[in-house]
């Protein structure tokens, strides 16, 4: 396969997490991007692959700096944490890069943020911003110069939920995620020795990233408590949902086969999925059916590859007019 | 803390399994029994302490043969697979002894049982039976002689729910459940390369567990999922709760501490129970909030000590009149 | 990069074990190979992508027919276990077809194989057979028809010691191994509940895979011991080796630099290798260091690429006249 | 079990790591002993269950004061890091407390403490300090006031290595160790994601509890390596020794059988050890074998019981004049 256009040059910004580093990894063996720079805040000066050996990216970390960011790039993966992004996405839009976000600045309608986040450090970008779900924003990423990538937890939820759109009051969201969506830092909770033959519910008073299912499904109730799991990489987001008018398990089943039936990264099983089998992959399995009067639907994911990184290559993709699964299978 | 009255003779019919080795290592040690008999299927000739060399019940496993048990033992804890256990079950009773059995087979009104598993090997002891649940049916517990010890997935869901009896109309149960539940056998889905690092849905059509729910808290409607999970031995369950009347967090809260104030094993927390800290002993620990219109409610069980072995000793200790937390510390 | 020669057909026997369905898998997406079919006995008829959804091949597992191999492959790995697979392979050569044994039954002199092994079923291919270990033997695989692949023990302890071939007495190899070196089979041994926050020596009096080590490095004697870890993939050789002359810590390294200088697979490290680094890949990372009289030299791989099916298709690679690396980056 | 004579009060200092920890968990419910007191460094001011849920220890952890401890105790298990647990004791000797030191700062000689840690805090105080093995020194720590309680890695190694004292010439010892001997803090190397689906060694130039084995087996030359396991508590020790004489493997068990005959807490087996075995426990299982012209011992413990406050106890009945096994069953 040719790829006759010259490789765009991109930037992989705060490289050194978790959701950073698969983003450079993808990016480094990526037909048509070429891996211009990767930078990082506390280990400017390491290796990448002194880190992260595995992922095989052969290039130091510097620090950031928009200017050289600028002139050695195109487009950029900034995969700060939420508020310090805002910051750097800012420095980079100024200097005309095309740009994905995997934080949550960029996500949410600025009351919404405010509420669940902090007060906004750039909201005049708010406008441009589009929420990266390609299975629900497709067209309007393909314009964007700027895009949000999902949250973890809502990605898996949301691709568990979009088929019943319009349909549904109320739903139980049950996300079960691995320790890597706790990011690098090393804390009590990500100690093996605390998350080993374990399993614990959080935030259950509310978690943020169901301000995001609010806002791509308004109208319904949800109930969202995420839990966290002795995996490494994986996210399983179980939904139980009430809908307005009954559905048989047939004609949910439809409405998932037409909603992902040209999806490049969704695949509708027979049976419930397993996080394991989509492990390492931009994929997202998904089972759907109904006991009773609830619909019951299930998605797993990889939480660093269709939960983040995975999912802003296939976003950036869109933006730079590439195929969508370039570099993702 | 002297016992003077005899020990108590106790038979563990199925002792090979994981419940039934819990039940001899727990009655090995306890003051006030005597483990007198440890029978098994398929392991009969082999010591105990050579299976489960941790449990250091120093016992040859025996045949099972009703008379040499009624002879040697006047009580039993029957850990067959459900169907199995009946017949074994109706032997001991006919020879006299009391019997806690932890299989499903006493557990459910005939009508439901046949629906649920097949058709009922000795129905004639469905009268007799309680359901073992401390928590519920103390009294009841104390004057029977069958006690049915409760699913390990519904041990853990009706603690989480119990206090709401009579307030709620609906309620959604994810289960996240450890290995050692499947039992034994190996399988495909118990092979450690299938189980590590991975969590799936199961029995999402309907999971037997949900008929004893149905029973203890009759009108309300669930929505019912088990979850496999890479741990040994733990089960949490997560209850979502719709009630029929508003409730705040401070009233729930109060629910739960009226209903659990005198409670030897069942811990109310002020915050979200782990597995981790329940493993290997006979608690529950549960925590309740409200957000929304619903209440959500936690439990964590270890599935081989307070949802089989241990419960069922808890029961027994009651049965015999002995202190309820007996052996159990 | 152009494949202009049509791309080579080729059979995986075995496929729905471990070592064969990633075989399968890495077959499937090579780029100069075609995977014209896949066989297995049990699991004939089934998808292989419904064993393996993860390796997403999509063929349908034959019983294993060799003149319908014959007919539409033009060489063949057989992952069948030793005894079973000499006869394939014979029925595989005398239709033409080159091939590479997972199995023991190619890697040793007859006599070793029948003292470590059993009565030999295929003795008058042994002439024709190599060790396809290419470190060692890697202008005897390019000329071969037949190739055996190493043992996944021997393979990451033969990495460790080979740099040392000549200059050493004895040699104490303790392997660390992941589960999914047992194999598909469940067992007790296998069992989640076993494996799971486990470890412990196995084979203790003689593991058949130091017979390789004795082929390959003559004259050494050999401590030789495997432990069974809870990990999935991976395999770990920690070797304490005493030399006939003093090394310096300077030497050693440099005896391994120039052994490893070209080797696509073999990474030297500055520091001990962790298997994790290596998983999926046909990577193996060695590090080697002196303390007092002892060269201590260790070799990460992942058992079930490097070393079993990665390393196959490596072999396959170089009999085939393909580039040595090719569909294992 | 009557114990007429009055509870010995016992302070733990340093109970908020996880060696103190299960300190606590161990006096607390003691028969002879009384847990007078908890400190900690960081934590002071918080309870131990609540750090430590499930050791279900009632009390507040306070700052050190060795005045406060002495009025409230009459012996002392101080689970401090090296160099500063030697100030602690000192000051808790001077007040006439009996002491078992976890820490490294008693264990050795003071000219090989410098060598391999630093400075020393107390030299004082080694003349009457004891290497706290009771399987090696017994009757020296009846008489002791003040106790060093032995590394765990060196515990298991010596207890696998001790039956064959004057017999062997070198002794390669590989010891696999899981995440908890590692300690509570929260570093990338205890990061779940970097355990987990891991093994690697470290210390490969030479790790400090090898000086405990010169000490205790004068004249052997080492190898040790120690490896990090995805294992909570546990560690094997696999030790392949030269003999001097030859040794049959009938000799080498009654060696061992005789060695540890009367032994509360070693136990023989007649097959490899395992880990998961002596979870949790004080035990530690040994196997021997003889292969060639090697002894090949392999030794399992629980690091922080038998390796560390299981044995620390241990050392404490000894110390008081309490039956040996107290407490530790």
């Amino acid at each position: 396969m040719p790829s006759p256009a010259p490789a765009r040059r991109v930037a992989v910004i705060g490289a050194a997490g978790f959701g950073g580093a698969v983003c450079a990894h993808i990016c480094g063996r990526h037909p048509s991007l070429e891996l211009a720079i990767v930078t990082a805040r506390a280990d400017a000066g390491r290796r990448h692959d002194e880190l992260y050996p595995a992922y095989r990216v052969p290039l130091e970390l510097e620090p950031f700096d928009p200017d050289a960011v600028a002139e050695r790039a195109d487009a950029a993966l900034v995969a700060y944490p939420h508020k310090a992004a805002a910051g750097a996405v800012r420095a980079l839009r100024e200097r005309g890069l095309k740009v994905v976000d995997l934080s949550a600045d960029f996500r949410l309608e600025r009351e919404a943020y405010e509420r669940w986040y902090a007060p906004h450090e750039a909201p005049e970008l708010l406008e441009e911003s589009v929420y990266g779900l390609p299975e629900a924003h497709r067209d309007e990423i393909r314009g964007a110069e700027l895009v949000a990538g999902p949250g973890c937890n809502s990605t898996a939820a949301l691709l568990a939920l979009l088929p019943l759109r319009g349909r549904i009051e109320d739903a139980v969201v049950d996300i079960k995620a691995g320790v890597s969506g706790a990011g690098r830092e090393a804390t009590g909770e990500t100690h093996f020795v605390s998350a080993i033959d374990n399993v614990n519910p959080y935030k259950t008073e509310g978690h943020r990233h169901v301000a995001e299912l609010e806002q791509e499904l308004p109208g319904v109730r949800f109930a969202f408590v995420p839990h966290l799991l002795p995996i490494d990489q994986g996210i399983l987001a179980s939904c139980y949902a009430t809908t307005t008018e009954p559905l048989s398990r047939d004609e949910a089943r439809e409405l998932f086969e037409r909603a992902y039936a040209g999806e490049p990264f969704v695949e509708l099983l027979d049976e419930p999925p397993r996080t394991r089998d989509v492990r390492f992959t931009n994929r997202a399995t998904v089972y759907v059916t109904v006991v009773g009067d609830r619909v019951l639907s299930f998605c797993a994911i990889d939480n660093l590859w269709k939960g983040a990184a995975g999912q802003a290559v296939q976003d950036l993709n869109l933006m730079l007019g590439l195929p969508e699964a370039e570099g993702l299978e």
